[in-house]
């Protein structure tokens, strides 16, 4: 059954994937933050103004949610992606603030047969985020699992 | 001013503390998953059974975002906290499910002056979160960013 656009195979260390734009509003980032990431600063202009930041910035966390949004109806809905194991790393290296456009770029790093799961492979993808500056705000390494199209031979 | 009362010189490696708990309704999950992790498995209880995750689970951002409301509310509003600039790891390791009761447990790892800035000191934690019946689901190392109560002496 050819059921998804990209199997396991269809990934290939090099690949890079434009994974499209998302724009946070204020209202978004501050509902964000009211429900789980409270801290002043991303609710509050003024708390937000005196932070390190210097403006209200959404939750580092609401960062990777819309960049996991981007990642799921671009790409991987139109995969056999089995989930994820966990990330290598994430960098919040610049503040979003509301009405920043955000673009996804995905690269992928490398790919490998799951041992335990002759239909199964991994891939080791890079994740970055940019603003409409061109600055990157976001730097994410990790693992995806996909079904493979072909299931490895078993001795 | 002793404006909070958690700053850098309070973390100490070894440190561990209980975050409290948080439980997961079955809407929250859906309305997440529908927001930032439109992923079948996240949505549907058809597609979470067929899923290698066995049932309808939550997104593992929810989960990290649930973590991290438990560090805010529990911890880092009484904390001179001032952001992350990243973390070194996550690790999903169980299906979060409609209803579990999740635990979070932080532990410091070490702490280090921030050399660019004699008024900051650094973090790094652990988190573990766990369900109702002691599994951890949920595995993760960070950095914090925390203002000292007495700034470095600058030469």
């Amino acid at each position: 059954m050819a059921e998804f656009k990209y199997y396991w195979e269809d990934m290939q260390a090099g690949q890079v994937r434009d994974l499209g734009t998302i724009t946070p509003t204020r209202e978004e980032i501050i509902a964000f933050a009211n429900q789980f990431d409270p801290q002043p600063f991303h609710l509050d202009d003024e708390a937000g103004k005196a932070s390190v930041f210097g403006a209200l910035s959404a939750s580092g966390w609401h960062t990777c949610a819309m960049a996991m949004r981007l990642m799921v109806t671009n790409f991987l809905n139109y995969s056999s992606s089995l989930g994820s194991p966990g990330l290598e790393g994430i960098k919040w290296l610049k503040p979003v603030l509301p009405g920043d456009t955000l673009r996804l770029q995905s690269t992928v790093l490398e790919t490998k047969p799951m041992s335990k799961r002759p239909d199964v492979g991994l891939s080791r993808n890079l994740w970055e985020m940019f603003n409409q500056h061109g600055h990157k705000v976001l730097h994410m390494e990790g693992w995806g699992m996909f079904r493979r199209r072909h299931p490895a031979q078993t001795p």
